[in-house]
């Protein structure tokens, strides 16, 4: 895949989107789909869903729609999603074993390799698949395991050095659930899941409704 | 606040961002930013951040910048904010018992109110300061509580039920962590934190980079 240096953030956020609802079609038998029917399922409109994946050289065919399956091998490649991605949880508290426990990442291509606390009463319990090992640790088996993503499930003051721990033992990106402004070198992808920003966009809805 | 029913939703998830900035800052002690100081923190550019506060009325000052305190108590009343909304969580495993154990709610106005599960293994069981409570007493409790937000951190198949449940109990929000397709009546608002989208959009960056 080439790199796209162009295409906006906004396009990219609607293809994990995109591609849901493309599994969920394909698990339920359907070959097609027009352009139509696919706006009317994900909320977007025919045109901006042509428009996005135009981005990518376009994959519908006039008077019919398109191939759901080829569709969906497509945005999973666009993606990055026809490979494997071994991750590390750091924090083992309510939330982390949440995302480590989840058994749909192994399926999925994201194996959840370690999971690590400072707390030594965390240390050595099993969360799913894994014990539970000292944040001490982390670097080295980052670089021993070829770590691709970490996953920052700690309090807010402890994310940047953990951060910077997995960026100099080899991540690629870092999945953060803090509600730290943490930064990473270049080259290496950010994403932050800021709950409460969510949380606040509700209560705008709810109040306008 | 006036409904401001043609501000974009990319206004409006932008505003917590800025509020989360202005909150810092007005912790800090600082009194004034300027608009470029301002772009700088929050990494948008400064005539997005004018162009997205002129929809409320714009609350800089040539020459002078933002007011940190005004701006953010501005940002807090425009997101409703300002008072507080009563949430049940439904599921208590490890991402409800994370998201109904964050103290930090109840501090900024969203106390949990009740937990919710349906395991018996799990009823009867402290989350913070709630016992879990059996999934057949939800729409009772909803209603007796005037409980404003509903969280969803059950299983996907077992979310939409429940969803019905919360909204004919007369909840005003709906706060889905699950993977599923859920909907609501109209007039009451939604908000799904698609933890994999955010995964997946970390994929694709981490193949830019």
């Amino acid at each position: 895949m080439p790199k796209n240096a162009k295409i906006s953030n906004a396009v990219i956020r609607r293809l994990p989107r995109y591609r849901r609802y493309l599994k969920e079609l394909e698990k339920a038998g359907i070959d097609k789909i027009s352009s139509n029917e696919f706006s009317k399922l994900t909320g977007f409109t025919a045109s901006q869903i042509r428009q996005d994946l135009n981005n990518f050289g376009g994959f519908g065919q006039q008077g019919y729609g398109y191939n759901v399956s080829d569709l969906h091998r497509e945005i999973s490649s666009i993606l990055g999603l026809d490979r494997e991605y071994g991750m590390v949880v750091v924090g083992a508290g309510n939330l982390g074993s949440a995302i480590a426990g989840h058994a749909a990442y192994d399926r999925s291509g994201f194996p959840v390799k370690g999971v690590f606390d400072i707390d030594p009463a965390r240390i050595g319990k099993k969360v799913r698949n894994n014990r539970v090992l000292p944040t001490s640790s982390l670097g080295e088996f980052v670089r021993k395991n070829k770590i691709d993503i970490g996953i920052i499930c700690t309090t807010g003051d402890a994310a940047q050095e953990i951060v910077d721990t997995l960026c100099e033992a080899g991540v690629r990106g870092v999945w953060n659930f803090t509600m730290a402004d943490i930064s990473v070198p270049e080259g290496i992808a950010l994403e932050n899941v800021y709950l409460s920003d969510s949380l606040h966009s509700l209560v705008y809805h709810i109040n306008q409704e």
